[in-house]
């Protein structure tokens, strides 16, 4: 495998280029392939079989690009379908529950986390066993938070309305006595300041996306397979128009998006 | 056509049941047969193309059910997909804008009407058209909401966060002066006790959902094709699971939901 070949990155949406955004910062040399399944976008609502589905037609569209290393930026797929991705792209990979994992148990003092996500990534447990897996003292407290998603793809992220469905939705966490919250989603970092006031500041917010991005950047380098170019390249391919990604997109990467390409993904078996 | 044919109603989702509801009330005799695209639901957020490309795959799975009449309960679809979907279902047909709009024209005094609707649906103008086409000196002030959708499907229909959501997204309809504002989502019942209070009682409020079923009836009844049974039988195809539509689907109908089956819709040209 060489060094030059881009490192993919798949998501349901638009939600993954937070990661993008991260390894843009942590290693503006690489090349970067991102797909955004656009046309099916959001998974967290949908049941893993069809979650798991879309991620084998997924993996095995960014295989044919010629990547070096797969993130998948999307929690829902990393939750329930980590599995099948690697079925179809036989490439190292990270997800992005593992590395949020890791971090949360390190940033806990009190034994008490909480996980927001999708329903699907929340229903899955896979937060609750990865951190387990870490720590099996720690107890982990989950809640879904459905109008997140579209709170941020609206650019609604302060305000009386965000704040009191962050509020609503994070009641419960806080009566748990958690001192962490992971944010499960790769949407919820745009909500982060809203999330860190309803919270307070005794409570560490945890971003998988630049934990992954974190991770991504070890990896490479231990295996010597990092980019030392100057500058790398982004392309993205999307299953619906292009317009709509690049407008809303460039709130999420924090950057100019250029050469959007439309695709239609094939079925798998 | 035989009478004893089912009825079609297709949708993206869960939405169109909110015409079911209304379908079962008027016509309890008829048998229906619904498709919701759970597996790729909200169409509102999609482009025309990629709308138009599942429309037709919808439109074909329901003609091969052997349906008398077809119903379009998606807004989206029926704003911009409705030709696509006569092309692949040759059987009379019904989108629900033009049922809302001709409603909407009868009920304002004022001449201005407000709609509210998905991105999809509000960017086609195809209220703007359809009402325009009756009475062209009606004024139509449109505005997409895309919150209502998930504040529908979580079930936060009243209280503090949909009531502020409503009142941002209907601000600038009531500084044009509407006294009628179209339900242009299927969706959007569920929350109409909230948006009647925020926009007082001065303003009609159009269900296309109930006006669209009105004309069903008519139109059956005049073609000689209503079927006169005691009691019909609804039968349901998802293309995800059917669990959750079932939970969240019995809150729509306002029934018990049954025999629902999972189906993958086939590409077709």
């Amino acid at each position: 495998m060489s060094n030059s070949a881009p490192i993919g990155v798949f998501d349901s949406g638009i939600g993954g280029l937070t990661v993008v955004s991260e390894l843009m910062r942590l290693m503006p040399g690489e090349d970067i392939v991102y797909l955004g399944d656009t046309a099916r976008v959001p998974y967290g609502v949908r049941s893993p079989d069809t979650v798991r589905r879309y991620a084998a037609e997924g993996a095995s569209f960014l295989r044919d690009r010629g990547i070096k290393f797969l993130v998948v930026a999307c929690n829902t797929v990393s939750a329930v379908g980590l599995d099948e991705v690697a079925r179809h792209c036989d490439v190292p990979l990270v997800g992005v529950i593992e590395p949020g994992a890791r971090a949360a148990v390190a940033a806990s003092k009190a034994g008490h986390v909480g996980v927001i996500g999708t329903e699907a990534t929340i229903t899955s447990r896979a937060y609750v066993k990865a951190i387990n897996d870490i720590d099996s003292s720690v107890k982990v407290h989950g809640n879904a938070c459905p109008l997140f998603v579209p709170l941020a793809e609206e650019g609604w992220t302060e305000g009386e309305v965000p704040r009191l469905a962050a509020e609503r939705y994070l009641e419960g966490l806080k009566a748990h006595g958690i001192d962490v919250l992971v944010l499960g989603c790769t949407h919820y970092p745009l909500l982060r300041p809203m999330l860190a006031l309803v919270m307070g500041k005794d409570t560490s917010i945890i971003d998988s996306a630049s934990e992954t991005a974190r991770e991504v950047r070890d990896t490479l380098e231990k295996d010597g397979l990092a980019n030392e170019a100057e500058q790398g390249r982004a392309s993205f391919f999307v299953t619906d128009s292009p317009e709509k990604f690049q407008s809303v997109g460039e709130r999420f990467l924090k950057h100019n998006i250029k050469d959007i390409n439309k695709v239609v993904l094939k079925e798998v078996c």
